[in-house]
């Protein structure tokens, strides 16, 4: 079953599912793409945790964060192995059976063709009520039960399925930032800094020190819902500072 | 006040403070170098989050994960500006004050000379009671509150904390590491996997699917605390696989 149907949320969480992120043998490459694919869409990512290939760890992590955000995305622990065991746990957090779904069958049946085995066919299980997003030609469609969606491991592959995000979910209001490089260091501007992020409680101000960056000591950026008032927080401190500490500046245009 | 003794913890948790990170500006650098020098003096990290600048957040994350493992480590928000607020958070979170440390006042007017100001001395405020870890002549030693250990943001520096780390910490046991590549799908071996994985219950297999790579289709990891019971375990799955299939392989030797 494909729903088409937009899905309306303001915040998320994502939740890494890998031993071999806390192991330290990968480093994680999944979470910029989709904290930035939520920006672009209005989402607010509000937390990200990673925990182990245990189905009650999972469970735990996913029922925490499901009452805190409004959708979450998963990574990780949905192949055909031992250790992939995150749609198990989707299903014990929803509590319900897992299920083979036709659909999933027939499209693995399409990748597979004649070598298609039961193993292969073990990756049409999933939690029972569960959706599948993305077109009908796609052989790994997410798999979404409730308020979450499971996205695969492998970075080629997750980054594909933003391209399935991007397209049904929707956030409630763009972001819009603006940012400036300076060659002061963060104390030097401090008091600027304070009295920008008192005057713009709406916009968020943050200030990343750079040690070893030969052409800037310090980014600061601006980021909010309202354009205009992005665009005065960056003027202000503009205002307040020599035009010879500022190496580049950036006004906030497009939404990102 | 400087403490030589070394540390003992079976678990570690990591907390990444930074709403840089869940905005997707930056891509964190730090979780992977902590998670593989915990590895190498045999503490097993057990949860990673990732939080926003915010003191309540991280005293909530600080209190969960204190109580979850033996040993937390942050990273990022200790700068001088207003959205640093990671020791704040400490502190709340341990229900004392912020107080300026004499210690680290010295370090910090030996770096800024007669340049040192009242903002850079922001930086000596600490959660009273800290420990600070590291050599005299260190600028920046580690901050530690109870088994809170605060490390900074910015990836340079956080890797140069862990060298400190290295120093004073010590896990119960060494974690030994084999691993080998195959040109079978995980499909493939899925019936071998399973039966190592059952018999070497007290080894971790881990299967790692490649599917844009052209030497290998899946890497096959084995981890324990036992060296020769991973090598056995390698083996046992070696046996029961054609020689053909094996790009490489490597049994552990020194602890990882």
């Amino acid at each position: 079953m494909t729903s088409p149907a937009p899905v309306h949320a303001r915040t998320a969480g994502f939740l890494l599912i890998g031993n071999e992120i806390l192991t330290g043998k990968i480093q994680d490459a999944n979470l910029q793409p989709l904290a930035h694919t939520l920006r672009t869409i209005g989402v607010k990512l509000q937390a990200c945790s990673v925990v182990s290939d245990q189905v009650q760890n999972i469970v735990l992590e996913l029922d925490r964060m499901r009452s805190a955000v409004d959708i979450v995305f998963t990574s990780g622990g949905i192949g055909p192995t031992h250790d992939d065991v995150t749609l198990e746990a989707v299903a014990c957090a929803f509590g319900v059976g897992l299920v083979s779904n036709p659909d999933l069958s027939l499209r693995l049946s399409r990748v597979y063709g004649k070598d298609l085995t039961d193993t292969h066919l073990l990756m049409a299980r999933v939690p029972e009520g569960s959706v599948l997003l993305g077109n009908d030609d796609l052989a790994w469609p997410i798999v979404c039960q409730g308020n979450v969606w499971t996205l695969p491991g492998i970075p080629e592959l997750f980054r594909s399925k933003l391209t399935i995000v991007r397209q049904y979910l929707r956030g409630p209001s763009s972001f819009y930032s603006a940012w400036v490089m300076l060659t002061l260091d963060e104390s030097a501007i401090k008091r600027e800094l304070d009295a920008v992020a008192a005057e713009y409680a709406d916009v968020e101000v943050g200030s990343y020190p750079k040690w070893f960056d030969p052409h800037y000591k310090t980014k600061v950026t601006f980021d909010g819902t309202e354009q205009q008032r992005v665009n005065l927080a960056l003027e202000r401190l503009l205002d307040h500072l020599p035009k010879s500490a500022v190496v580049q500046s950036q006004a906030a245009a497009c939404p990102t």
